[in-house]
């Protein structure tokens, strides 16, 4: 079903006019201060200030002190329309308004000369209180709106916000704050930052040895582990064999491929700047693939298909490097080189409905067994003000309402976007929130007519003439690394049974119980658990700890009594004890868990 | 056990002696002919000449016809030295062994200036009836040591043998020839030769829709095909199991690293010229990995090691890319880039011999699995007149000792190569004979004390002091590419059925048949089997013939009597036809075929 927009929803209405009361409170802070731009964003709001000094932590209490009185007294937020002329008179002295006001009055063209937005002869204000603001809003209509109770505002350092984002410009000070529509959905918000930072995927995976980083190997570049490397691998086998029971065939593609490879894709010179520069190999160039679908293309074309033949749906875990600005690096969820859990699909345009329906019920399947249950589906449509698309109008309308028809009938909450397409076909993007409720974009679907015309790609019809198949760009995850980031955050290091590095460790209680320890290990080894020991020196208690830290799912101590009985005696790393039990049940309990894909241990 | 060289058997005297007698043969058809070099290779000799017109088959005739008549008639070989003086006289008229002669008066040095070969006072000719050529033999005694009718010469367009192998100088003409003990022989080998065309890996390949290439893509860059790919991944699965079963541990590292890395490692500058160009990435140069023991080695050094933390094994299917000349790139043998099964070992020095042992009866296990048991291993030391390896004496001493008892102890065929080792370490090549007795260098075991002394690594011994581990670097394949070029050709595509992209087909006789056909499918897929089903139109005799032609191990025909009774009739590529059996018992059979990595198929 379609879903609203954050954009023209309540609350974010009550953030708009929050950061407009910040900005109120401010000025009487700082008369001095220049005043910038103030957006909503997700989970909160904004406002960048140009200020005569230093913020301090006394300035903020009284800011959003100030803030609460002014929310309380209950003003109203008025709009009317101005000239570019009034509008001048009353931002005179406030430089980065003026500059606003002259680009809105001069219109904006992109890159290419296109028309982003026209010249404006009419501007609107926003007034509440004594502060006025050059703004389309949308706003509460009265701070009444607002519960007093429910706002925050923090500054971060370094703030590194440029006017424009253009380093070049001046920097300045940006006051970030959020509302909620109740102080306890703040308050709980709150908390699940405080959360967030203990779960650091970094912080997380360091302590779990599942990846290091080498400045002697270079940015951005993870080396895996082997507890990462083995959840990685589990990973993948899993979504691996659940691709082709779907129909998918595995291929393999070097990580290199001519430049004339991506001049044909069109990906080169237009990617340029988040590619790495070409290599030369005799007389010609090469390039790191920034990405897998030429590849597959070729594949496609090495032979002729016919009609019957479709679809074909290629999958490749595929690594692909890309250049990102180091400042722009971030543990595993921003990186330079990153394995897209990639396919592609070529279909006939009778398929494309069918075939799509089917990747959005898979990508379903996959994040719902990981335990993202709470995802909606962003539809990104043409700009249809704007000329950067390729293809035909009929192609688009009818990939566009193929998308739609597909999010409906299989039942996804999903929203239309205008303008968020890519440049040769509408998309479908997954947006999931974790348990911290923070929103990620992973998986994405893409149909492409423009890919099937530049490399020529063809079928034999049924009536024996050649027709162009379409393609379907797809990605669950969108990228390993990044997805594992994620996942460490969610799971918050405690993995499901089956995605555990480690999934079992035997604590024999004395030395006594060692060999039956030993013993053990070796039989969940052939069920193809993944056990370790625990036989050096040290109390019970203190292995109980450091193996809970380490959160390995089952710890199982085995003291006289069970190693007369043949048995374990089963803790969870949630604390939970399932006392002894004979050590048949504890892998029959082990074995449903690991192959249902359980996330609970029991 | 130790074996004997080549070098030094009966065989490669026969070659030898049967080049001098096809040199003197060519001397009688082309009188003006300058005669170069004509030493022993595997599998035979080849003479390289400098002829006055180009050859052709009746030459070839006459010249192999003479040879039979000269080798017929029992002519002693003789041997005596001379002075240089005396070898120009007899050479006068002979430019290319002019200078030879002066190149052995004057010795031979290397590029570093080291000597290889002293200076010469004294020359050696061997001479049989007319002819008398510079060399250090061996020869036969008397021709009457070799069978006229197990000889054979042929001249393959084109010859490109370059005089010195420098494309500068002149362009000569190579006769290539063989010899054995026996005619009978001879004819085994030329039939050899014909399946060996007949399996070439690039035909095969083709023929089963296992990899392509493409020029948009690049040069000795494969691209692997649905089918491939599930072959190199099941087999790359199995790998990775058995070495998890023997301890070692996944890692999973990036296929770029900074330019400061290889300088560290000593790999750059020093194979540069197998590497490809660095890359700029801000103010840094990345290359493309030429191999993966940095990256593991960063890993190693990712944390502080105690003496019992050791050995670590650290195992990665990691894809390299290494610069080779467009002229010797051949199918997946020959390739840019490629995946090795590499890993690398952290040891202590206690711990060498027991480690190497287990890797050498880890590389036979899995080549033995393959039906690989034709093989030798070749024990590369020190060359002890050189100087260009690293590290101390008593080091080599103790490794080389170390790698010797190793293949005692583990009982395989090995032979010790002075020269062969690498420059840091010697090392244990595994030289394997594919069905077609032709030998290829796989997997590769090598000590390595430079690696860990240039990145300076380090355990805590048990006393606390700082100790350096060993490094072993080991890839029972070598290279995944390459490694399966060879198997497609020793199998001829009919690969083991645990291998075989396809394990079965499911051939319905009638329309009838076809829904049967289809649960049969459902049922063998639910148990793991890799299953098609050729529903389409055909006759039923076309569809086994098919069939058999790509190679699929389990041809299962569906009947109207296989359906009434749940059964199913098996006939196998090989032709053998098992009957009608319940489709329980086909499944039992199939996974006891495949558990087992069994070579039959029942």
């Amino acid at each position: 079903m379609a879903e609203a927009n954050y954009q023209s929803s309540q609350l974010y209405r009550i953030r708009h006019s929050t950061a407009h009361v910040m900005a109120e409170a401010m000025l009487e802070r700082f008369p001095e201060a220049k005043i910038a731009i103030g957006p909503p964003i997700e989970d909160g709001f904004y406002y960048d200030f140009d200020l005569p000094r230093g913020i301090n932590e006394e300035d903020l209490q009284w800011v959003e002190a100030r803030m609460k009185e002014i929310i309380a007294k209950g003003v109203d937020f008025s709009v009317r329309e101005v000239t570019p002329d009034e509008a001048r008179t009353q931002f005179k002295g406030q430089p980065y308004k003026l500059e606003l006001i002259d680009d809105l009055v001069a219109g904006r063209v992109d890159d290419n000369g296109n028309e982003i937005a026209a010249p404006a002869d009419k501007l609107t204000f926003y007034t509440q209180d004594t502060f006025t603001d050059l703004c389309r809003g949308p706003h509460v209509a009265n701070t009444k709106e607002i519960d007093p109770e429910a706002i925050n505002i923090t500054f971060k350092m370094p703030a590194g916000a440029y006017w424009r984002g253009d380093e070049n410009r001046q920097q300045l000070t940006r006051i970030y704050g959020t509302a909620f529509e109740s102080a306890e959905q703040l308050k709980e918000y709150l908390e699940r930052l405080e959360e967030a930072k203990r779960r650091d995927h970094r912080v997380v995976g360091e302590r779990l040895g599942l990846f290091t980083f080498s400045q002697l190997v270079g940015k951005g570049l993870p080396l895996w582990k082997p507890y990462g490397a083995t959840l990685r691998d589990t990973l993948e086998r899993w979504l691996r064999q659940v691709q082709i029971e779907n129909g998918y065939l595995p291929v393999v593609t070097p990580h290199i491929g001519k430049l004339d490879l991506y001049r044909t894709s069109g990906h080169y010179p237009y990617y340029k700047d988040s590619q790495y520069d070409p290599i030369q190999v005799d007389d010609e160039e090469y390039m790191l693939k920034p990405m897998n679908c030429p590849h597959h293309i070729m594949i496609y074309k090495s032979e002729m298909r016919s009609y019957r033949d479709l679809p074909v749906r290629y999958a490749e875990f595929g690594t692909v490097y890309r250049y990102e600005q180091s400042g722009e690096l971030h543990g595993l969820t921003r990186v330079r080189g990153f394995t897209v859990d990639d396919a592609h699909l070529f279909v006939r345009p009778d398929q494309l409905l069918k075939e799509f329906k089917d990747v959005v019920k898979l990508i379903e399947f996959i994040l719902s067994s990981l335990g993202m249950t709470d995802f909606r589906a962003r539809v990104g449509t043409r700009d249809p003000s704007s000329d950067k698309y390729v293809g035909e109008d009929a192609l688009w309308e009818d990939a566009t309402a193929a998308i739609i028809q597909a999010c409906e009938e299989v039942g996804i909450r999903y929203h239309v976007e205008e303008g968020e397409a890519a440049f040769y076909g509408p998309k479908l993007d997954f947006m999931v929130r974790d348990v911290l409720k923070r929103e990620w974009q992973l998986g994405t679907v893409q149909v492409d007519y423009n890919l099937p015309a530049r490399f020529e790609l063809e079928y034999v019809a049924e009536d024996n003439s050649r027709s162009r198949p379409i393609m379907i760009h797809r990605a669950p995850f969108g990228s390993m690394e990044r997805f594992i980031g994620i996942l460490i955050e969610h799971f918050n290091g405690e993995f499901p049974a089956w995605l555990a590095p480690v999934q079992a460790v035997i604590i024999p209680v004395t030395d006594r119980n060692n060999d039956y320890a030993e013993s053990v290990a070796s039989d969940l080894r052939k069920r193809g658990i993944r056990v370790e020991v625990d036989g050096g020196k040290g109390r019970m208690q203190a292995k109980i700890r450091s193996n809970r830290e380490r959160s390995v799912p089952y710890m199982l101590i085995v003291g006289d009594r069970d190693t007369a009985a043949g048995a374990v005696s089963v803790r969870l790393r949630t604390d939970e004890d399932l006392g002894a039990m004979p050590l048949a049940d504890f892998i029959a309990l082990a074995e449903r868990v690991v192959n249902d894909h359980a996330l609970e241990l029991h």
